[in-house]
């Protein structure tokens, strides 16, 4: 059942020993929005904690080293960012059908949970958490603060893309007004690149191909790339919107070698190409403009069959 | 004498027939600042129009290609985000001492204006034209909203720059409201790149050298890989920031060759070092964290000069 932010925050008053959970491949929007529910919880003098299926990336250790992490046996369960609870990961999977709640922004939400707050409207899903703290009538302090800011960043690409509105814009300046740090936390998240980073960044430069008069720029990120640059795994975020920066691409395409064979492929697209449907087609989902899907093919086939998809969206 | 924005508003209501200058070398938020003003003026059916040394780049084409530029003998001079009449460069400078008003967000301004409004605390100049078109009595149109956008948007790396304020986002809140089209303005300023340009910034990437224990980082811009890449000269706009980025970096520099010899140089630094300070010493400017200076000296000499000062400063 759809409900108000209102009432998501009075179960969260409501509610002892909570369990947060993240989706997998963990961004600042889901990691931010965990902290930031689990640390106004804390308030309350409530026990909560945050989990995920894949390990938090070492980027984000300026939210988690400060959130206090609770054992106990958990009586309420909440998932913030996830669009299907398949998304939680194999080890979190049995949870499922257990979930109390879900605080998501995700139009792609399918409704798994027993209560949910879904509101596609919003940027990030850390902007909706931000409300339900605030209408749990707590003042949010510092560390709420730049994980409320962090899931905003990430998800809009710092400001950037169209999801961002005025009220991400207005909760910002809020962040900044109670002492967020937002130069720092942008630094972290965008600016910083390791010399690896640099070097993958080059290699798929050079394995960009062009299709259909340039309009589809299509990038490689091997596995023998990852093992040349010794880049991590967490480095890795963040290549997938170069093809679609360049002068007259109206979609980007990234061909990610998985380990255990075929593709992970994402897919950005401009104002023409809706990148959620061309994924849906292929078992897999996302945004409009942001989305990806799975392919277990070899190249060439993979290739064909996400080329072709393209080609009759661009003919529409 | 310094004025308040109301003042400022008073005597652009008074004014007919304003030239508004830019700087040259000129980026968003002198010309979306210009291009505000200009527009806000014609709505109060004055004449106007806007003049800059150096020809504006064509990707500000959405905000000039709207902006009816008028002719007529000028009554009242304005210059916009141009901190010392130098910066006008040679064709507008026989005007200095006949500029009536400055608007300006450069601590560093030298106050060579009758009068000037200037705020050190804004982000961005194009803000504080904003709060003075305001008190002029209108209310901005989607021109003046895009402008002003571009200024803000540009002068804050789109909201990442430590010069970000919560007014900055009030603003960008106000101005989505009103209608203006972020995502398009940032994809045009931020995220499109020529082919040109991404060549540009592997060769740059390539010619990096790494000094004192890698906290330094300086990279070249030759007349070589101008020519090899065919890059336009405002598409070389905006690479400065890249040696910061890598981790542990914590001053960037850039080495681009003068045509007529010697070198313009960049710094960037992080939270430790001056860059203003830094390139004072070399009878250059800017800002805490972004400067810049002219040196002209062979390549050698040159770096000689500027490693020797960035010790001294890492030494501290």
């Amino acid at each position: 059942m759809q409900i108000t932010q209102t009432r998501a925050a009075e179960l969260l008053r409501q509610a002892d020993r909570v369990l947060v959970l993240c989706h997998m491949y963990p961004d600042g929007d889901t990691v931010g929005s965990a902290v930031a529910l689990c640390r106004a919880l804390h308030m309350l003098g409530k026990k909560a904690r945050m989990e995920c299926g894949h390990a938090i990336p070492e980027k984000y250790n300026y939210l988690t080293d400060y959130l206090q992490q609770q054992s106990f046996e958990p009586s309420f369960t909440v998932a913030v960012d996830v669009a299907d609870p398949a998304l939680l990961g194999e080890g979190i999977c049995p949870l499922v059908g257990e979930i109390d709640l879900c605080i998501d922004h995700h139009h792609s939400n399918i409704r798994y949970a027993k209560e949910y707050l879904i509101d596609g409207e919003y940027a990030s899903t850390a902007e909706l958490v931000y409300e339900v703290i605030k209408e749990m009538g707590l003042t949010p302090d510092r560390l709420i603060g730049e994980a409320v800011y962090t899931g905003i960043s990430t998800d809009t690409g710092c400001f950037r893309y169209s999801n961002t509105t005025p009220h991400t814009h207005q909760t910002a300046a809020e962040l900044i007004q109670m002492g967020v740090d937002s130069y720092a936390i942008n630094k972290a998240m965008f600016e910083t690149k390791t010399r690896a980073r640099i070097e993958m960044e080059r290699l798929a430069l050079d394995s960009m191909e062009f299709f259909f008069d340039d309009k589809c720029a299509l990038m490689y990120i091997t596995r023998d790339m990852i093992e040349r640059t010794g880049i991590k795994e967490d480095d890795l975020e963040g290549l997938t919107p170069i093809p679609r920066q360049i002068e007259g691409v109206e979609v980007g395409v990234t061909f990610r070698e998985r380990e255990d064979g075929g593709y992970k492929v994402s897919v950005r697209s401009n104002q023409e190409i809706d990148a959620a449907g061309l994924c849906a087609k292929l078992n897999g989902g996302g945004h409009k403009r942001a989305a990806g899907c799975t392919i277990l093919q070899e190249e060439a086939q993979a290739k064909e069959t996400v080329l072709r998809l393209i080609e009759k969206e661009l003919n529409r």
